[in-house]
């Protein structure tokens, strides 16, 4: 038995892999020109009809690695301008500042409307680094999400049939609910904006930054355990990527601490298998009116 | 004695307002251009040499602010691309997607180096709306930070001569720090990556969602309270404004969590009089190595 095959978030069957996964040839994007890209967004990571917000900013985040003279995310905002289809995209990319250990860029998935029109869906402003070159001081004060073992946490199986917002996405994931902040499956919302969860993919790839930026978008938004439904469009979102991850699954905490005026904040933080702090993002979203 | 003077940040003088104040007046943009806008930087808001991030940021805040069809920062994200410099400044916009509540915009500040080519400093990209037409809903768990008495802080004027870190900003502010938090200033940093202060303009203009930009970047760096000295360059700051400030002084808390491979995060929530929090950020910055 290989090492993967003991990690918990393992199948019987082959794991697939960073660089050949369902995760890697779904995000794949294709040079046209230097720093065009075309992409082909897939319709196995909606939610509802609307491509999940994470898995774009993997799409736009690859462009941008492969425009850059750095490999990864380090810190990338995204506004989302409008609702993204499965379907063809193009990404252009802008090289803004190179610089020795940090490169910024900006990169637009565009699609076109129904009158053929290119329709900018979501731009993004990046700064990229080598997360292996940095250095290994680390001192810190934040402490791995208090989240039950990996076997008593809640997936898509375990719940009733139609879990309010599972989709798609929800058959490419291996995600595992913290029973604790799942009430809003059953009816119950705990009340508070927590959202806690291992987080993985199901053919068992490993994670990586790119794959770090669809886990701070994935989970279902905290403003079901505060009882409230419906559609929670996020505004925007950054991620800062603060080291790559360790093998397995990943543990992600969302927490919303306020709701005004019609918007609220969603804190993420993605600890992996070592035990060590992979990204903090915080999105602004649309609050729902239920 | 009008209720102005009342607060504990008013001068004796007459009382700077928005629009007529120091820093109205070297945050102004004039349109060169439509979305085309001079400005002139301030040596007043520099720390050490260079121009403050937040006083940067308000600059470029003011010419979306004209650009967009919407009056108010919701959400901005600054990419600081080189140290900017006191003297003249152009700010370009662009104007990427008008909406119904929100617009969304992108700037960037451009000067010109010693051989005359115009070089980006700062790239903003933002989504503004009108804070005043937002509903009232309040959901909130979050709590005003535990600061003391504006008059048991300590300003410029309790510290020793040559507080680390001071320079021509301090006399644009009044800005008191929790003494729990200023033991950097006299050689016993407290371990903790906390900074707390009382944040207002020092010709005692009220704050507006402008000045809030300013806020969040003005305090000294957490990390001389985790005893690091130097510069701490930020990559990149993300605020959210969410609501209008009330008259009075500002309180601002500054958190550090995680420094590791050579970057910290500073967390930074803006509470105003009326006990709201007006404000939430994040940058990511370059951790000094001293």
């Amino acid at each position: 038995m290989t090492e993967a095959c003991a990690a918990p978030a393992a199948t019987g069957a082959a794991t697939a892999t960073v660089g050949d996964s369902e995760f890697d040839r779904d995000t794949a994007v294709v040079a046209r020109e230097p720093g065009v890209y075309d992409a082909d967004l897939s319709a196995g990571w909606t939610i509802i009809s609307a491509v999940n917000g994470g898995y774009l900013l993997a799409v736009l985040g690859r462009a941008l690695a492969d425009a850059l003279p750095h490999p990864d995310p380090i810190t990338v905002t995204a506004h989302y301008l409008g609702a993204s289809q499965p379907g063809p995209a193009v990404v252009r990319t802008e090289t803004v500042r190179t610089g020795r250990t940090l490169s910024s860029g900006q990169a637009s998935l565009f699609q076109r409307d129904a009158e053929g029109r290119e329709v900018e869906r979501v731009r993004v402003m990046a700064t990229y680094g080598d997360l292996a070159a940095l250095p290994d001081d680390v001192r810190t004060t934040a402490k791995p999400p208090a989240i039950p073992p990996y076997e008593h946490c809640l997936g898509a199986e375990d719940g009733p049939a139609d879990i309010p917002g599972s989709s798609a996405i929800t058959e490419r994931l291996r995600l595992k609910l913290d029973p604790t902040t799942a009430g809003w499956a059953v009816g119950a919302p705990s009340g508070k904006g927590e959202m806690r969860a291992w987080f993985g993919l199901a053919d068992g790839r490993d994670h990586d930054p790119l794959s770090v930026l669809l886990a701070v978008d994935a989970l279902p938004p905290t403003a079901f355990e505060l009882g409230l439904r419906g559609w929670v469009p996020t505004v925007e979102l950054t991620v800062h990527v603060r080291c790559r991850p360790a093998p397995g699954p990943l543990r992600v905490a969302i927490t919303t601490r306020n709701l005004a005026g019609g918007f609220l904040e969603e804190d993420a933080e993605v600890w992996d298998s070592a035990d060590r702090l992979v990204a903090q993002s915080r999105q602004l979203a649309k609050a729902p009116r239920g």
